[in-house]
């Protein structure tokens, strides 16, 4: 996998500047802004839609589809699934952002029942998120724990279940396609400290997967992307305004040698 | 016109800061922010509401109405239907931003309703939004075309059926009030990898014909304004993060003279 | 209480970024954005979330409440009765910015309704916002009127009627717990030529009131950081797109010291 990475990302990047794929979001009102930039930058066009009487429409004309529950309500929930159920009949990647699942029930509910009626391509939270969704006893509590590290082996059994690619990200981001288990140890902390950071981390990963079938690949390419734009951004920074502000410069100029060269990326199971 | 935009360009900006009008604005989720700190940049004030229990006495205290469907739903629709006959029948100026028409039956069939119900000052678009609205046969298709260029006398006949001023953005800027045409060669293409870029553009040109009752004229002023303050912007920036902040800065510093000065209009029809 | 706050500014900021209390924001939409990362800035967590089936659940997770009924709508309405009930019950302090109050009978009912409803620990507007609210015979003309000062007394009055914490902001900003009146006379001109100014300081002041149970102080805290980050924004800033980025740095960049050694605060009732 490491290998391949080495001889896809190029290539992948450059399908995303060139096709610039249209990636369907059905995000939150915080995320939206910085998530339509952060697509944008990476190479890829974004669309916002929710509307009942048009979403399959627009669904239908997009590359990916990216579900954020970050601010979701009854109306919001309807769109996504069938949003999410159109991307399925039609063979459209779907990616869901399960924000805050655990933390209420109707977020947990929100995202069990959108994984029971759609095939998720990919499902990228943060450990918390994570935990809640995989189920282990207790878990749920940690929802916005800093816990330092996640579980490669339960990971690994969520996907498996989900069948497809789970991605926890936290201090390290792990990605587990059911079989095997990745840790990327790129990043910075101030990704942390600004709003919508793990949502536009979903934005870059969508626009990947609208352009690589292999949706590890994507994922662990995308997450590569983001981190280390965000570290060459932070060094330019003076705080999380400008980080704000220099990351997005950072990812519009990325290349794919850079990332290549500073990735830290492991098989860990 | 020419002659003209050198005589009231400075007194037109000057107004906008004195007076600071009031500029209603309907517009979509992504967009709301940046064209709230657009309208301020450019020196009037934005307000923002959708409730239909008082978007037509808010209207009714603006100097101008904006009206954008680029997330659109029918709730929205109805507030807009709403603000934008009140507008009509208390002779407020009304522009229709309409975002994505020709991408989905929604959007299209907003639009038209919206032009059938409401009698709009300027209609603004990208070259695709505006083709589909004129409706030449086949037009449809280009939606998000790279057309490098648009038919100026499809845009004139256009206008001429709406009875008012249409935008047609892109490469180059078209204008016309259904007699003559007008083409701004001004901006940069770091306009065009942001987001809300457009929609910004919607709040300058609104904020123009808040003070200046000839549409033609506020919207090449608008239009002429937004596209150098691009130029300014983009010779500071390292990228589309650090162009948004550089853009805004450069809005509110602008002066009359630097626009008249950098200023590529010439009439093509 | 000017000798109290130089006892307590340290600490509160402290325990703001060590125990990141989660701020529940009810807001609107132009806002959401810069008010998570505002409160992400001062140290704090925002959530965001106005499903009627979460509110409360959500609510009683968070340690203050903030209400901002800046795009509201009948939806919005009734979770923001919901949300402000359940604060109330649990003991959570509550937050109202009434944005708009006085501009449209819409606001204003919500305003009404909600002080009615619920027991606000903070209220904080506009001059011309708390005017609406403190009711003074033609007192509500005044909404966006650039009155240079505010009447301390009637401030008192409506703090005390309120029986809670009542913040004016504009040229200066006054405080009253109904007893005491007191004046900030920190701030920049650049403050106010950002939209959602107002609406992140209530998230900076909501953050301090999560840790401060005197409302009196933790407002006057709260303001003053903002303001003097503010002070020391605009010095870097070459207009105001600039200035809304070292905004966010300067806020999480702000020790107690330097905030104690420039506010300009003063007992004035």
């Amino acid at each position: 996998m490491i290998e391949r990475i080495h001889k896809t990302l190029k290539e992948d990047l450059e399908r995303i500047r060139t096709e610039k794929p249209l990636i369907h979001h059905l995000t939150n009102f915080v995320a939206m802004n910085d998530s339509a930039n952060i697509t944008l930058a990476i190479g890829a066009s974004p669309v916002m839609s929710h509307a009942h009487e048009e979403v399959q429409e627009m669904v239908a004309a997009a590359s990916a589809l990216l579900i954020n529950i970050g601010t979701l309500d009854e109306y919001w929930i309807q769109s996504m699934l069938l949003a999410g159920r159109k991307a399925n009949e039609l063979n459209i990647p779907v990616l869901l952002d399960p924000v805050g699942a655990g933390a209420t029930k109707l977020r947990s509910d929100a995202a069990s029942n959108l994984m029971n009626e759609v095939n998720f391509t990919i499902i990228k939270g943060n450990y918390g998120e994570i935990l809640s969704l995989a189920g282990g006893e207790g878990a749920v509590k940690g929802v916005d724990s800093a816990s330092e590290d996640f579980d490669a082996e339960l990971l690994r059994n969520f996907a498996e279940r989900m069948n497809g690619v789970a991605v926890a990200t936290g201090k390290y981001d792990y990605f587990s396609d059911g079989k095997s288990v990745f840790r990327l140890e790129n990043g910075h902390e101030l990704l942390a400290s600004i709003t919508a950071s793990g949502c536009m981390l979903g934005s870059v990963i969508a626009s990947f997967m609208a352009v690589q079938s292999d949706a590890l690949l994507a994922a662990i390419e995308g997450a590569a992307c983001y981190a280390i734009a965000g570290e060459l951004a932070a060094v330019k920074s003076a705080g999380m305004g400008s980080f704000r502000t220099n990351l997005m410069d950072e990812v519009a100029a990325l290349n794919a040698e850079t990332v290549l060269e500073r990735m830290r990326l492991e098989e860990v199971l």
